[in-house]
């Protein structure tokens, strides 16, 4: 669809994120069309007419990945006018968070789609670097005090894979004692009535309160 | 400035709260032009060609209301195709707290500003009753972890005065004790070397820690 850019155009544009192999993973498509043909990006593109912000997400990420059925939470709407070649486009972001690497194809718009790894992404179109840092930096500050980081983890897991997790997302080690306390206080999680057998004695699984993901879910933590 | 609606349209929309008069209060303008002529809405209008969102945003805030010099944050993107009767227009929320209210004046495309009580809203133009909403969800939520409470109030107060500030916000009464206790232990606040000589004994002046009010600004709480 040919676009007018006589005045402020609108686009949706999405950072998906997962654990995989150890690290945070974010889903990007190669571009196939100016400007930046042959860079990767986030998926997204315009916002057709009547047509709401999440639906265009849902619609570009079906399209550009053939993802579906992930949760959205909007982050943060980009105005910056000199941000795209082609005039005034704003773009209103989005993040998704998903348990495990879902498939992923190369669509409409897009020649491949893959994860890349957060540590060692390409050069990418636009702002967009821009954008996934900061949806890394919301995500860092958002496990920091709630139960958003269930969207990344299986349903149930012991203490270490939990530690493990937030040390991948937040880059760092942690102290492993301060970990368990905070997490305890925070109240997000608790133990179930299952233990995971392997070497060494055998270790306590938990899960994320319910109220606690009822409430990151009505909530809406992002933003 | 004609609009044409052949695609969406953005406009830009801001949320000016203050207390005053024990009552938490919102800057409201009165609509000059139609759609809801006569009406009272949040100030905003249309973002122009080569403009940034924030620059939208204080230059309507200034036209319609003749205020200056306020510190904006982003609240959030509405954008339901239905929510403009003109056709698609998605809106840029912002969020601004002030001390204290600001003298205000009627300008373009509005007849009138005022201050209106939170609790005693007349009705609004477009979706700006639920706008309102959410800007003050977001308040209530983040004054209960941060410093973002320093926009609201005077650079010193009592604890006395807090617990009021936060009563008022929070729409309920609090326990003297626990809110001392958890003010306290969120560390957001210090005592300054001076007294509150009234009735009674002297109380204690706090102020909010300068630490505490960089992290506010750096991270750009809002949202």
């Amino acid at each position: 669809m040919a676009q007018d850019f006589s005045k402020p155009a609108v686009t949706v544009d999405v950072v998906i994120m997962t654990l995989r192999d150890d690290d945070l993973h974010v889903l990007l498509i190669k571009r196939d069309h100016v400007p930046y043909r042959g860079r990767w990006a986030i998926p997204g593109g315009f916002v057709h007419l009547n047509e709401s912000l999440e639906a265009a997400a849902r619609r570009e990420l079906k399209e550009e990945t053939g993802v579906t059925d992930v949760y959205l939470e909007q982050l943060y709407t980009f105005g910056d006018p000199r941000r795209d070649p082609r005039g005034h486009v704003i773009s209103v972001a989005y993040i998704a968070l998903v348990p495990e690497p879902l498939a992923v194809k190369g669509g409409s718009d897009a020649r491949e789609a893959r994860w890349w790894s957060i540590q060692q992404l390409p050069p990418l179109a636009f702002d967009h670097a821009r954008i996934v840092d900061y949806a890394l930096t919301r995500l860092r500050y958002k496990i920091e005090y709630s139960a958003v980081g269930f969207r990344l983890l299986p349903e149930t897991f012991t203490l270490s894979d939990l530690q493990k997790a937030y040390e991948i997302i937040l880059a760092e080690p942690l102290d492993k004692r301060n970990f368990r306390r905070r997490i305890i206080e925070a109240a997000v999680i608790e133990p179930i009535d299952e233990v995971r057998s392997g070497e060494g004695r055998p270790a306590r699984l938990y899960r994320f309160r319910p109220d606690a993901v009822a409430e990151v879910k009505a909530r809406r933590l992002f933003p």
